[in-house]
């Protein structure tokens, strides 16, 4: 894995974001590194992430899918084109779809892992799959497709 | 409109979710409730509900969408079935499937209405699908596959 996450390299403008803004002192702070072809985030929801007593919030797993895959992105953008992560004005991507399939009730009280890969790389749009899993257990699988923000959007 | 939301019949072990629980206090305390053959949730995201400045956090939106669809897919259910929404043990239904398209980007700062049409009610399976306003911009899509929990999970 690399030392810095993708979202570390977000500009300071981009980097209130709920999920994984690192000035959001109220956000989750996602955090996604490569893994070789693949990416991945860990992430430990807290008690109050609760859907029904022992399991995950469903909406808090789409959140974890869609920030990690839209970091994908965009670390999988600059990668494609040869440009450094943390070139300023850096390549910004943001959600047009997320798709959620919801497999086995997800655990609380441990550790996820979501593991992403790029199916397509686009100049202005990328397609990431992603997979959510609680140890062993496949939980979730995500499917987003991110697109590229105009450069005079990205602050 | 009803006056108490489909979420206030759930009983205490279904009210702690955070998208909707009313027994979370860190949560979003989603309420839906009927407005004629539709449904509507209103909620306005907090300051830190960000994706970018000015706009609401796209993870945000799927939560939106997903406890208010699953709500709509219970309380349709009661009513195709002819029963009470406050009977106890009610019809719980948990999300498998949820796809959110984002229109447009969502402004912070103003509500939000959820409405929701019921697409099919079968007596395990429920599809919804929400148009989510800011005013009269439509900002996102959601589609929403809700499944009927077992009897012997509601607690």
């Amino acid at each position: 894995m690399t030392q810095k996450a993708f979202q570390d390299y977000y500009p300071d403008g981009f980097s209130h974001c709920y999920g994984c803004g690192r000035l959001n002192d109220k956000g989750l702070k996602i955090k996604s590194y490569w893994d070789g072809e693949q990416s991945v985030a860990r992430f430990t929801p807290e008690n109050h992430h609760i859907a029904i007593p022992g399991f995950v919030y469903g909406g808090l797993i789409a959140s974890l899918i869609d920030c990690h895959c839209v970091g994908t992105a965009a670390a999988a953008s600059c990668r494609n084109q040869g440009i450094d992560i943390g070139r300023q004005p850096g390549l910004r991507f943001v959600t047009a779809s997320l798709k959620v399939d919801y497999l086995a009730p997800t655990p609380l009280g441990t550790e996820l892992e979501v593991r992403a890969t790029v199916l397509e790389v686009k100049e202005k749009k990328v397609v990431v799959e992603a997979k959510v899993m609680a140890g062993t257990l496949l939980c979730a699988t995500g499917h987003v497709v991110a697109v590229r923000l105009p450069g005079n959007m990205i602050l």
